[in-house]
């Protein structure tokens, strides 16, 4: 586990090995300048400790939970059944099916339990990590600007 | 297009046949008594409009956009490609692949554009309103008590 | 729920809608008469009650587990992170998948947690109660004794 | 952005990556002399700039509009969506579902706003340079002349 | 087969089975005012006639081809390897995978012998009727000016 | 192409680049000692040669057709349509979907024209000779012979 | 199990819900007057059974084996490892996935003992008829001259 | 062959390619010092040698049988046919679709003969390994104490 200052955005991916695929996104966290930590939990290897996590996070102030796990992935739809916090899913690529399986697995949730999913892999990593600033821009004119200029940049 | 006072959540269908499958996400918002406004725009056939309505949506104190759409599902892209508000995409279920197409056209978003994305038809779309409350539900204690209640309901 | 006598096999359905699936196969244990109990019980709706009964049911003297789930199917992953008692699941038919993405959320478990899956639906239901009576069959030969003139008959 | 003396063929690739993709297609152009323009827009990034260039397109002399993204590729709706010019859409190999998701995204247009789908990759980029000749070839019969020619060779 | 006038467009299906999936896109016709005619042929029952049919396209003053099959759809590939004008595709919806497999077929074709592929079923037929009076519509200012008329009124 | 003596079994491949995936069916034949001949044409290039080739087939003495194609395979199909000998059809392995187009494309063909489809690539290229052979060994007992005595050292 | 005189097509389906989509294939067997017998069996209940007929088959003077399954289709590919006798399969339509699981567990044969497989459901079993009454056509010219009767009717 | 002291856990694999994938599988087997034999045969190739094993396993004082294989994997359907001891099923990753089609052929069973399926490849293997594990600690306290301690430790 690693982080910084005072998180309002939770990172948990289900292996060691996903976070080649989020490096991208919390630079982006990092550049942008918000608070975040990141865990490596999974949902199956250590449950008592994704409960734990997820429920007390509000609590811990933080504001946004975003997972990432692959093959039958659990992680998100775990977390957001012990949370009223936004969760947002990153389905890992890799395994025989290349993430399709992750994918399905982390949208397909049932009524009453939401996890805001992205692209498999390092696309849907970094826009994770995008989606979940745009949360916080809603409250902070700062990161609102960050924002702004950055999508300004992107379309010259 | 319809709505009600001053509305925080905007909701897309890309057509009027897709009304049903919003029926009961936009029940829930009325329940929850949050101001939303529903209007039918096609990204094909009214891209000025979905433009106009996208980027204007932020200075319209709009905080939350749904849009739901079905086969090649471009709507929630296309929105997300004109504001930096959180923007949800619900694949609608039908047509030949009954949403499959949808789902990838909605999910697969390239890095810089998020999309967060719900299951494809009702149990999304629900949990697309669902989630829309948890981003409001961080500014906004009664709402945030309304879903505690609502979880611990669900829970026993 | 629902059980019989001091129950040796514990089912569990997320949602009551998925009972009529696991008729026939809820049927088989009674004509075998092996005691077992039935529960409705959402990995999403109801984690706390999932994972207490999962973590005690070795204690409570069952013997083989039975998850039934449709869509992100992740109940039988989540009982499996809880207990070392062999656990089975079902991906229930249903959704826009049709149990596509319940195979894959079940079957496609990470290394350490294994989910003895069975076929999609009804076919897979009745064969996770004859594959849990199976397990019972290696320590009771009553129950062996039946499955081997039930396997006589069929070949007839 | 490139180009050859009074465009009749407009090329647009969504990321700079897709070149590679495009190459022959383009070079069959080269080859049979008919000018044409690339650009790279993302209907994600520079949706303005698409949007103009697309409804623009028809009034700078461009008869055939070739469009080519990759996961959810929305480009060449976007397009179709501003111009009744004929749209081709390439489906950009690549990403964690290798282009199925960019077929499903190109391909499955709702009905009014039609896309001309080729192969996923390097043989739709080529088969789309040649199916806009074809278009170019029924007013022009130094084209058709060299793609009967071109025809028969194949054939030997 | 049945037809009007003076025919620049072609139309074939595969089976008599398939007119239904194509009738809004015939009717789309003869709204236009655009001179059509309609076969029914089978690349594997009548694979002949498919050959004269598409070999004298050209010649009989043809100017677009729009092909419809299921299943191992080869229709439009079988059209395509015989003429050098445009081909539209169009996969039928039904049969075991509801299209999947004719879409694959259609779309999927080797460098050399483009066929413009539509959507699966009713979609896409309207839409090769629309995509070929594009065709037309660059030497027809009559058809362009009906095709513009009829984007702005869906735009309303 | 190239051959032997007076071949009872013909081979249709789409492509030159097909000829790595065949091989080591050829090398069975040749181990076998059965007359066999080896074609390069394409349904989409070489129409013509197809149908020359197919429809003259029964009358030069070949008795079974094997044909290897990738992508939308059309070539069993196209063959099949001009003769009633057996035609094999073998998806060759490759491209974005990697064989499921060509394996679709070849296997879901209408109601009377049969192809016999074998598994995409090398697999099916082998199984394919090897089904011809059986074909042939209705026949020819010496064929016969051999195909026993190769299965009863294949289970030792 | 039934059939007529001295057969020469032996035909397996793995339950009695299969017959239905089988009705066609027979009635064109019997149309052409070819003997043949249809027997229910099914490769995991009746293994014994299965292994006897498959076995026995060359001895007892059939020469071609159709067997039709579904799901994990099982049933052609356990003959085929019994006999060098040609064996088709016919991938019955039903299940959760309709076929596909049915289509890939026939065709996806090793090396080594080629199936040869139809489309899923009532085309291919009828495909499957015909393509067994092309094999015994190469030794029967009575049949020959109907199989040509046959397609140059289907022609016109 | 190979094995250790008294077996009570049988493993088959297809085809000696299969050994890489279960290597983990089987190290743990030793780790936990169960007793296992390993065997290479093939449902298509050694039918009666599977048969034999199969219909023999229970006598032989086998209690688990792990099947591997790849393709249209019959292995442990075959198995499952021949006996009423737990059959796992691991679908071996590799092939043209990566072991999709093994995971349909060995999940999709039809009632009455139950596999217990595994995830392709890898992790599969050592699931099924650890799976029938859970069945053997049912009576044996020692395996259960170490599953109980296995699982702390990854829990940590």
């Amino acid at each position: 586990m690693w982080g910084t200052g005072n998180p309002k955005i939770g990172i948990l991916m289900g292996s060691p090995g996903d976070r080649e695929q989020l490096e991208d996104a919390i630079r982006l966290l990092m550049e942008m300048e918000v608070d975040h930590e990141v865990h490596v939990l999974s949902a199956h290897r250590n449950p008592e400790k994704v409960r734990d996590y997820a429920a007390g996070a509000e609590q811990r102030g933080l504001q946004v939970l975003i997972c990432a796990a692959g093959l039958a992935a659990h992680l998100a739809g775990a977390v957001a059944a012990q949370t009223t916090l936004p969760v947002i899913g990153i389905p890992i690529q890799g395994g025989a099916l290349n993430g399709l399986d992750a994918l399905l697995a982390t949208v397909q949730m049932p009524r009453g339990t939401p996890v805001a999913t992205m692209a498999i892999g390092k696309h849907g990593a970094i826009n994770a990590a995008l989606f979940a600033l745009q949360i916080l821009a809603l409250q902070d004119p700062a990161i609102r600007e960050k924002l702004h200029k950055r999508k300004e940049e992107a379309a010259r």
